[in-house]
């Protein structure tokens, strides 16, 4: 006799808001990879959900990735192509996508040992890339990213089956309390908060610039803050904030005249590839979410980008 | 022969943006006054336009004041009153002007010796109040306040002749990274950021909710950031920010889940009492600008709130 699996982690149905405990490891290890993270290091990862180093990156490696990041939202073709998204109400672009494909540079930093070797300890296993991303919060209009957990929307939208991946934000501009920095909610990667709501098709087209769906509640979001506190990850250019895919992340928006620029990698584990969407939403583009092949990335002996 | 004054700070009119430089002194002094403010903190204030004292109001005090804040924001009456402006697409009070009228306590406030000494020592007279108000940033959904100088609006609006104004606001909760904390730019008061643009009649009816006109331009700003930096006052509840009426600030709007509520006076000095507005503008409501008395506010001996 055949029995369904369920989902542990249920979201957007037609129930109310509820906060559900994590039934995934944190820290998959196993001892088949390098240690790139030492054992107090690996602890904070696990107890916060996130874990920031600064200056991982030299001055000189920041500077080429952010000409190129530059170079790409100047580019008209890329800016008018399906991997650039644009403020609300600006033509001033906010993400590009694929950039790891997009640019031999960003290809490089994707497999970078200080990026990838660290996902390979922490999921236990090979890594693929998921999505990649260059986000430009502009100076003066930088619109802000509400709270939300990538896992959820990875979880209904892209079927991903598990939390078992991980996002690597380079800063390539200096992050401060002026220029809406990255805000992260310690601890919450131990809970999934189920979101209300139905997820319309080709959601994805609105939500990159404004999420409508998937957003957590504000009872279990002052619920989750209560308990961990925010953490603003103020940094210098140069710093990664390496955080799991369930941590509740969100960072307001940038007036100030400081673009607030990164780029993001997310690994996911080649044992955690897409199944198909939930509900029976149509996968979201090969850009926002890699269906097409789940092949290990390998690192590189040595990335260079001056 | 009658010889036009010339006004030493147009703004607003068909020229494109300038930068101006002061012509007013910053510290009027002149011993009058008690010194509420020691040397040191007044030559900081003259420097960089803007002073913060940590702790100036006790946790009891602030807690009074905040729960008298909050019942009014709730108060129905208050809340459809024209006192009170909502957020831009929301009808969460986002501000209550007059308040030192509308309400006891924080009519003692105004007269609290912590904050109308200053404003005597440093303005060099008896003061009255510009303008009151309660800025309630609420948490999930508080929109920023884009960068500005006051005094460019109470020139051009009101008719405030000079920079002779000072601004104080008494923290009620904590501000942080998270909240959308008030960002001075050090320095900037002694340049006058002139604006492109003619300003419409009761405009105010709008710009309380997201300024159009008397908005300074991109180029200027980056050069005030560049020489003076931006400080985000990050400080505890029961603080309280001195600044000058011409100090260019704004804040980043609130994803987190906590208000940043805070309570301004503005106190002019009775010499720099307003005159018309200029280019013939109506002038705006008595609740956003007095203009019915400029009579000296006298300080309370004792004030209470708890």
């Amino acid at each position: 006799m055949k029995t369904a699996i369920k989902d542990p982690y249920v979201s957007r149905t037609d129930r109310n808001a509820a906060i559900i405990a994590r039934q995934d490891p944190v820290v998959y290890g196993g001892g088949r990879y390098a240690a790139a993270l030492d054992e107090t290091r690996l602890a904070d990862y696990e107890r916060d959900g996130f874990l920031l180093i600064e200056g991982l990156f030299s001055g000189q490696e920041v500077a080429a990735l952010l000409r190129e990041v530059q170079r790409m939202s100047a580019d008209p073709a890329i800016a008018a192509s399906e991997e650039a998204v644009t403020e609300p109400g600006s033509d001033a672009v906010r993400s590009i996508f694929r950039v790891h494909e997009l640019s031999a540079a960003l290809g490089a930093l994707a497999r970078d040992p200080r990026l990838i070797d660290v996902a390979r300890q922490i999921l236990g296993s090979e890594v693929y890339m998921h999505q990649s991303r260059a986000n430009m919060k502009p100076g003066f209009k930088g619109k802000e990213f509400y709270w939300h957990s990538d896992f959820e929307t990875w979880h209904v939208e892209d079927g991903m089956p598990g939390m078992r991946a991980i996002s690597c934000s380079l800063l390539l501009t200096d992050n401060n309390a002026c220029n809406g920095p990255l805000m992260l909610v310690p601890g919450s990667h131990m809970q999934f908060i189920s979101c209300k709501g139905k997820t319309p098709e080709r959601h994805y087209e609105q939500s990159l610039k404004k999420q409508e769906y998937g957003v957590p509640d504000p009872v279990s979001l002052r619920l989750l803050a209560e308990q961990g506190g925010i953490k603003a990850m103020e940094a210098a250019a140069g710093s990664v904030i390496f955080f799991d895919c369930n941590t509740m992340h969100g960072s307001n928006g940038n007036i100030s005249p400081w673009p607030r620029a990164n780029v993001f990698m997310v690994y996911n584990s080649v044992e955690n590839a897409l199944q198909p969407p939930k509900y029976g939403l149509s996968p979201r583009p090969e850009h926002i979410a890699t269906r097409g092949s789940f092949e290990p990335l390998v690192p590189l002996e040595a990335p260079a980008y001056a």
